[in-house]
Parts: C-alpha cells; sequence; structure tokens
C-alpha cells in the first residue's frame, strides 16, 4: 500500500487549516506523505476543483489517495464518498467534484463513508476535511479495506459540466477557467485539424500554436494547454487583461 | 524522538524565506518532516498568529516540535524561548505569541535560548528565524535535550487578548479575526443554550446553528466553528462583505 | 545521492501545475523529498527568481537538486540545462535565471537536456516543468549520472543584472525588488564603513541599522538584509508604500 495522500481544497492558506489537516493525518500514519495539488480553489467552486483535479491526478502514482474537499453542504447530509478506481483513491463529498476525473477511468468501488471508528470525534459540523476526510484518508494508507469505511453505493452525483455543442459547420465551446497566467481555459478537448476558423468576440484565429512563442502578440492565439484543453493566450502577457475576458465567454470553432 | 516539525510565520509565500527556513532544518536533520501551518499571517501581527496556532497544535501528534515566528522585534534583546509542554515544542519569539496555545496546557519547562552553538553564524539580525529559531528546532528534532539550548526561565510575555467582558444579563464579546470564507470568528468560546439572543450591528440572532446550510442567506448567523469560537456566518458568502464588518465590531449575547 | 529536490517556479498556486510536478517527481522516485523556495514569483520574471534562489541555494544540504522554471519560452528552441556545481545542481531553461547563484559557485559541467528517455512523452509544448525538468531531476536524484542526460555545453546565457555603478564619489545603486513585508531590496552588497551619506529620493541617510528596532519610524532606514543586499525599511511598516517607492528608483551611496 502506497503512502502518497494530495489535498485539493478551497481552504485557502493563511488560517492553518490545511497545516490542521496534515496533522490529523500525521497523527494517524506518521509515515503518510502529503502532496498539496491546490488549495486556493475559489470558495465553494465545485467545477473549477473538478478541472484542476482532472488536469493533475493521472501524473500521479498508482495508489495516490486524493482528498479533494470543496464542500458548500459540510454538516449537512450531502454524502462523504470513497471511490476507488483502477489506479487511484478519491475521498471527497459527493456534490459532483470529481465529475471530470471519473469520466476516463474504470469505478470499481464507491463507499458512503459512515463508519464513525474512522472519523474525529467532532464538536462542530464546519470542518469534515479535518474530521472525516483527513482521517479516512490516513486510515486507508495504512491499508484499511475500503469495505471498512461503509456502504457500497452504486451512483455519485455529477456537476453539470458545459460541455462543447455541436451544431451543423461549428462547435460552440467557452471559457471555463483563467490560469495564473492569464492564459483561458477552454471545454474544447478535441479541434480537428481542417478547421476553417475560431472565433472569439470579434477576433478570428486560423492556426493552432505549438508553443506560446509562436502567439501574435496582443492578439487571442490558440493552443493544447496544460488542463488537456485548449486554450486562449497572448504571449507573455494575460489574455484575460489584454481581450477583456470572462468566464463563459464562447469560442465558437467553425468546421 | 518524533521528527515532526511545523512552521508559522508571516514571512509570506513568495521572498523564499520559507524555503531557506526548510533548507537549515533539512541541512542539519535530513529526516526532519516539516508541515506548514500558515506563513500568510498578516505581517507583524502575533494576535493574528496565536488564534492561528491555537486552532491547529492539538491535532497534530505528541512532541510535535512548532516553530513559530512572527517577530517584529527581531535582532533586538525581546528573547528567543523554547517552551516545552506536556505534549509539544513551541520555539519562538518571547512576543505573547504562544499566549492562546499555552492557555490549556501543562508547561513544563522555558527555556531562553542562548547557547550559541546551535545557531547559524549570521552576517544580519533580519532573519532570525532562519539563523536561530530553524537550526534550533532541527537539532531539537535530533534529540538534543531542551536544556542544551540555554538557561531556564519562569515567566514569558502574553498579549492582551481581548476576552469577552460579563456584564449583568449579557456577555459582550467581539470579532477577532475573518477566515479565508469571510466567516467573522468571535471571542466566544462558550454561549449557555439558555441564551435569550445574539446582537451584532441591528441584527438579533436568535438560535445556533448546527451546520452552515442551516443559516439564513444574506443575514447573520452564529456556528460553533472551526477555530473553536462562535463565528458569524452567511451561508456560501462572506459574512464581512455582506455584513459589512470589521475586526472590533461587538457581538452581545444576552442571558 | 542525496534526494533533496527543491522547486522555484512562477506557477503560482492555485492552478495545481506544482502539484503535477511534484506527481510526476514522486512517480519516478517516491523516496524524493520536494521543498517548495516559491511559486509566487512573478509571470515570467527571471530577474526576481534569480534573486530569491540566490538568496535561499547556500541554505540547502550538499548535492540538493534546484528545479527552477520561470520559462517564458518554454517550447520553442531555448535550451533546457543541468549545471552541476561543486555542491548543487540546477537545472533551469538557460534563459539567465541561473545568474546570481552561479556567480559564486564553480561550475563543473553544463549539460545540455536532450535525452528524450528521461523526459515525459508530451502532448502540448506549454509545460516543461512538468514534461522535462521534473523527470529529470527525479531521475538524477535517483543516481542517474548527468553525462546521461545530453551533451555537455561550455556557456550559457546570463541576464543582464543591474549592478551598481562607481562613480567619482559615490556608488550608484537601485531598488531591484521589495519583499512581503515591502522592505525595498537594493542591488549593492557592499557599503564601505567609512561612507558619508545615503541618498534616496529626498532623504539623507547616514547610519546602517543592526536591527529593525534601530529605525526611525516614518523614514527610510537601511539595513543588511536577508537577501544578502542593503534593504530601504520603515520599522513594522511597508517602505514601499510610506515612502511611495518603485523598482529601479536610485540610492545613492557617497563615499
Amino acid at each position: 500500500m502506497d503512502k502518497l495522500i494530495t489535498l485539493l481544497t478551497d481552504f485557502g492558506l493563511k488560517d492553518g487549516f490545511v497545516g490542521t489537516v496534515k496533522g490529523v493525518i500525521k497523527s494517524i500514519n506518521p509515515k503518510a506523505d502529503i502532496i498539496d495539488i491546490s488549495h486556493d480553489v475559489s470558495s465553494f467552486d465545485i467545477l473549477e476543483a473538478s478541472i484542476i483535479l482532472n488536469a493533475s491526478y493521472k501524473y500521479f502514482p498508482q495508489k495516490t489517495i486524493f482528498v479533494c474537499v470543496v464542500d458548500p453542504g459540510v454538516g449537512t447530509d450531502r454524502r462523504p464518498i470513497l471511490v476507488e478506481t483502477e489506479n487511484y483513491y478519491f475521498i471527497a463529498p459527493d456534490n459532483g467534484l470529481l465529475t471530470l476525473p471519473l469520466q476516463k477511468q474504470r469505478i470499481k468501488k464507491i463507499i458512503h463513508l459512515t463508519n464513525e471508528k474512522y472519523f474525529l470525534r467532532r464538536n462542530t459540523e464546519t470542518f469534515h476535511g479535518r474530521d472525516i476526510f483527513a482521517p479516512v484518508a490516513a486510515y486507508l494508507s495504512k491499508g484499511i479495506p475500503v469495505e471498512e469505511f461503509g456502504q457500497e453505493i452504486k451512483n455519485i452525483n455529477q456537476i453539470d459540466f458545459p460541455w462543447p455543442q455541436k451544431r451543423d459547420n461549428k462547435i460552440i465551446g467557452q471559457i471555463i477557467k483563467f490560469d495564473k497566467f492569464g492564459n483561458a481555459i477552454t471545454n474544447l478537448e478535441y479541434i480537428p485539424e481542417s478547421f476553417k476558423e475560431i472565433r472569439l468576440k470579434n477576433y478570428k484565429i486560423t492556426k493552432i500554436c505549438r508553443n506560446f512563442q509562436e502567439g501574435e502578440k496582443d492578439k487571442p492565439n490558440v493552443i493544447k494547454g496544460s488542463f488537456g484543453f485548449y486554450e486562449i493566450f497572448v504571449p507573455e502577457d494575460s489574455a484575460k487583461e489584454i481581450l477583456g475576458l470572462t468566464i463563459g465567454d464562447k469560442v465558437e470553432v467553425f468546421l
């Protein structure tokens, strides 16, 4: 059993929440090796967390445990779950956060986490990252079998991901996220080589760049990016700011 | 001797200060396991650091070493100290930072760190986190006895924590911190179940929520939160922004 | 062979890029010990990265591997390189990022990273941190000899560091960076004890402080700081804001 546990949350890094979660894990399994994916997911933004996790999980060793806590429903009856896939374990609230990463994996088992034996005793219902998800991950990393943590269930909730729409001679995509550099990540995973034109606002783009330097200055350019989706970029600048882009802006691919 | 060392500072994450501190620790004890609690404490804000540490330390394994550096007096004659409690070690400047976490622990020994043998040789007096606190923590994690690091002392400085005031039929509390979600943490650790009303600005609150979803939209709600204090929150929103709150705002509990 | 790998990038902490890089390293060498120096370098700011690395590297254990990715030319023909010095390994794009740290070290070997055997197979040319620099660092940490990674080369690119100018009776320095506290780091490494006066804007400064508390309130003060350069500071405040400073502001030392 490998000992790698990753964390993805919207906790931020200021308040010590992440440190606390790590303290809980280390108290249960001192040998756990913990890696942060991100703690700066926008508060309550399940879609953003799903996009980030989707871009990252496949670069981790087999049997890695992904603890994902963006959890607006903390303390309500939304279910805490553990999903075992062929290669990985995912622990999260059942709110759709795992939608994108699970799409391309074979699911072996889904467990509704109900066995309080593996939770911390808790006085508040405000911090299940600390009281439920962290200890379950730590016990799992010690080799406790997945069945021990609760009942097997068959379905989990999905987010309503804004997939591109195919219409006649075009694919209608949109911007779903900006990265730190101001690149605009679209929901387009595939653009056929024979495409005629990509339209964004009043701009028309006719080539896909192979690297950022190939892009035209001060204009929108398209590249297959690090998230696995096509991105709009401006070389060495923020496409978001230069072009005044926002989440939801249409990106149309004419075929 | 366990090897877990945690860091809590106001160094920020941009300048490489935290990496440097870890380099020093690893140079002395390559096996040290280092965990960040926070490095985004507001510059020089000893009270904030004390609140964050207080919420976090008890989730760590016994014998964890807490290195806490919010140190406006760096390089002056304020004392660097090491406090051994029944379960933990705390290393910090003697400026009151440890006030809250030490309140509920039995102190076994306080050492004024004076033995330069365990410091880095230094050219500047601007970075004791690197030159004093980190190496002492690293040597301590290797099993050097606490007495080795300096003279035992009996008292340390306290911060003037704004405890709630009891007056006739009410407890007068206040907001002491906001978390990343905009929740307003108060200084109230205990509210009797029989309370009549909580007043904040022109709002009157009559119930304590058990989870965030029980709260009323766009209004202040009260919950026992993750810091161990009662918090004011607005469901899936920032209480700070929606209600226009600031540190020091009164929160009155009528009994 | 030591297993410590450090990371210095402009990736930010939000998008999961850093987690992905660590996943790649752990997939190749599960025992690698990874430490962050900074991921908040300003986007594409090679000079800033060089200053941060220069202040930090020498506090790490011998044989530490420094992975440094501020890489506006990612995917172009700028060379990925590995530099072995007497004490350390540096992996970076050949864009001058290593200029300052290499200045005071004896270089043993420079390798142009060309052996694709040690790269990830890649679909995009947007993320060499993940696809080239991380796997090379991981294989190096496992003991693969430096010669294995590519051809030896003799020269690498330098940044045009703004060194101070000596003119008659003065040294003309400038501000090159601000730290998290608002201290203004200059390019001055050495000021002779016999200096007459330091001028910044309309201020005249006549002493070098030994600690921050010795400084005069609301005025610029000078101290040898944590980056190894002299800094302008205002006690317990932000020199940048109080004095309205910007990068490039002249700091003149009259001799």
